[in-house]
């Protein structure tokens, strides 16, 4: 690895990083499906209006043109015709138009995963692509989305981050509700600007947050070291409640959010204890967010940035009157991936799923030899057949280049053997019936 | 199904869909890895130059822009900017571009699958879209490939054809050194102007390919029912040899073809009987192929096009001096699914992967339901929780309409019990032990 991208910010693997790629892959997608989880797609493209019409990341976006239209000429996406088509840039925005266009084919709560690559033109930047694999659970109301999902995205996440070659790692939670009506409580009544200031808290400091909090949003001192003091509160257990108890400010909304925090805090602490924070800092970025939110962060790649991100949205979907509250999260996978691939955290036992190299004795014993390899594969031993009749010992040569640990032969006698050639070990065996030692079956994914 | 695509030509399948195409997938991906075929992806986007280098196929490519660039203008994909960005309209282009580029990490032969989505900015018709996924395989070496090579794949593709839940198929094999070798025996030069109007038989008819080759080529009467009298040979055995030799044409590369082709067609009989001809009509569009092409059509569904195509290209990658032949298939994945789908030729046995849902007997019971979840999980067995504690004939609803087959709880005595819903039989159950019948384990694609 760390071959440099032939396109800056495209990464690609070879074969040996692919299977750790796809052994991530196979995981979420067990994981998600072990816990009810169907599997959709959506079309890479949207159109430019649905993608903008939260109108704060047209920086982002790749549009899209025919390079020679049917006139002959260039034809050009633009991000003031709504009609434009474009590539998307995450997998919640495209979802939530899919909910809406198949409302009535769909059974509610709807539960998907959506594993697919999405886009950003942006600069490309340490753990930042412009092609990447994004990884994505949401549950998705018609009505009211009981807030017991919020709690059972966390569990189904944990256990899905769990099972990945990767260190420990932090689910840090916090609930938008909490954070509005605290602010709301100390009398600042732009919330959504008092978040924004507060998620440039880790880039900028306090000090700065703090001015930021006294010039832009007019907070006194008190206000804007009220609002920094809740966000200083990161507890890994429910304490937080009584640390913001603390604060001495009375708010319904406040309330619900203490409340509906404690009750995913003290359910993830039990599911994946030492892995979930309560940490009143988190804000998010986007503006859909309404309730839960929760980012992670890789224990000792804090630097990373968060690698699994998402919250509450009760409004991003809506049809008439009808709305489709629901609840998500996204892995980076791509990040992650690379971070795996750079740290060695894991890598695979070897580069090709070939088990067998089933060699030739003579050009005349191809078809014979496909036999064999028939005979293997429909036990699921991955053989390959060599093309040529080679001297035997360059027909090893070539299964040994590649990482195929054994070769099949048969000898003077006619009797089929079988040559482990790591060890050199060989034995008599018949096609119907031998069989690999599990480990050598398929490619594993071994942890450093 | 049949739900219209909110986008022409970019089709999204629903979750019950989706699981059949996932099943198509799943499939195409064991037979490859069986076969030896380790799996890569490229990034969806290469420069205009390396699309564009054949020259041919400019209006069916999407070209990105970003919609604003960081000066705040909008910046133009143009195909007369070769370093300007696209997205790829088919697997062998950028593969070629891998294999130049990671040579040094590759082992050769290098065998590689490649299932991905692809793009072309066509006017969307029957059986076509704008955004489809293929599935490929390709055998490229480091200087030469053996020829066997061309045999093994037509079995490959034939075994992976033969384990979908589609109708019959036939694989159309032709040789473009016979094609070539014949036409420069009866004295028509630009062969690669022959294989064009011959490409347009199926289209046009053989009266009007006669008019082309006469008018355009400049073909004699004679020479033009000679390549048409070639075009017309198909036969399910090796006869094609005498039938061609009985056009009394001699040219040595049309020997060679001759006997390439009797190869394939004689492997593959033996391999996959009825479902491979030797036909002289298949050409291929595109000009970079130079030996073996095949097409596949499912029989009965002819006018949905090649469901299956590819060849043998010697000269499509190269790095200096070096040359990387190669040998690829690939699959239409989207227009064989669009086809399972619209024909019903199979179908999800149901839409989610949960087989059983743990009802809760109160509001309380849920942290005790995660754990018998967690229990059956833990078993392979895909299970979700009940949100909320309502009237267990709701929850039990709630089971029906999403079609999972099982529902879990508790009786009066504290007594685990799992009922099938379908035919209510109940029976008491341990979460460590109890296991439902195979069929119902997973959601199963059932052929018609």
């Amino acid at each position: 690895m760390a071959r440099n991208a032939s396109l800056s910010g495209f990464p690609e693997w070879l074969p040996e990083e692919r299977l750790v790629e796809a052994h991530v892959l196979d995981t979420l997608r067990r994981t998600f499906e072990l816990h009810g989880f169907s599997s959709i797609e959506t079309r890479a493209v949207e159109t430019v209006g649905h993608l903008l019409r939260k109108g704060e990341i047209d920086k982002e976006v790749y549009g899209l043109s025919r390079l020679q239209d049917d006139d002959g000429n260039t034809a050009v996406a633009s991000k003031d015709d709504p009609n434009a088509l474009a590539l998307h840039f995450d997998l919640t925005v495209p979802f939530a138009r899919y909910v809406v266009e198949n409302a009535g084919y769909l059974s509610f709560p709807f539960r998907r995963y959506q594993i697919q690559k999405v886009w950003r033109g942006e600069r490309p930047q340490e753990g930042r692509a412009r092609e990447f694999t994004q990884a994505d659970i949401d549950v998705v109301a018609d009505g009211v989305l009981p807030f017991r999902y919020d709690v059972e995205l966390a569990l189904v996440i944990a256990e899905a981050l769990s099972a990945l070659p990767i260190p420990a790692f932090k689910l840090r939670i916090n609930n938008r509700k909490l954070a509005e009506g605290f602010y709301r409580g100390i009398g600042l009544t732009d919330t959504a600007g008092v978040l924004r200031s507060i998620d440039k808290l880790e880039k900028i400091g306090a000090d700065a947050v703090a001015t930021l909090l006294k010039n832009e949003l007019g907070a006194t001192d008190e206000q804007a070291a009220k609002a920094l003091a809740l966000a200083s509160i990161r507890t890994e257990d429910t304490s937080f409640v009584a640390a913001v108890r603390a604060l001495g400010v009375t708010d319904e909304l406040m309330e619900e959010g203490l409340d509906e925090l404690e009750q995913v805090i003290a359910a993830a602490i039990k599911s994946a204890p030492g892995s979930v924070v309560a940490d009143l800092s988190i804000a998010r970025g986007l503006d859909y967010y309404t309730g839960t939110v929760y980012e992670t962060v890789l224990v000792g790649h804090e630097q990373l940035g968060s690698i699994c991100s998402g919250g509450r949205y009760d409004a991003l979907a809506s049809k008439g009157n009808r709305k489709f509250p629901g609840v998500g999260l996204s892995i980076g996978v791509t990040r992650l991936v690379a971070r795996i691939l750079s740290q060695e955290f894991a890598k695979a036992s070897r580069s090709v799923p070939t088990a067998v190299l089933v060699t030739l004795s003579d050009e005349d014993s191809w078809g014979e030899a496909q036999d064999v390899a028939a005979a293997l594969r429909a036990r699921g031993i991955s053989t390959e057949v060599a093309a040529k009749a080679d001297k035997f010992g360059k027909q090893i040569k070539y299964a040994d280049k590649r990482g195929i640990p054994y070769v099949w032969f048969t000898d003077e006698s006619g009797e089929h053997q079988v040559k482990d050639i790591r060890s050199g070990e060989q034995v008599v065996a018949d096609p119907a019936v031998w069989m690999p030692p599990v480990e050598d079956l398929t490619p594993q994914i071994i942890k450093a």
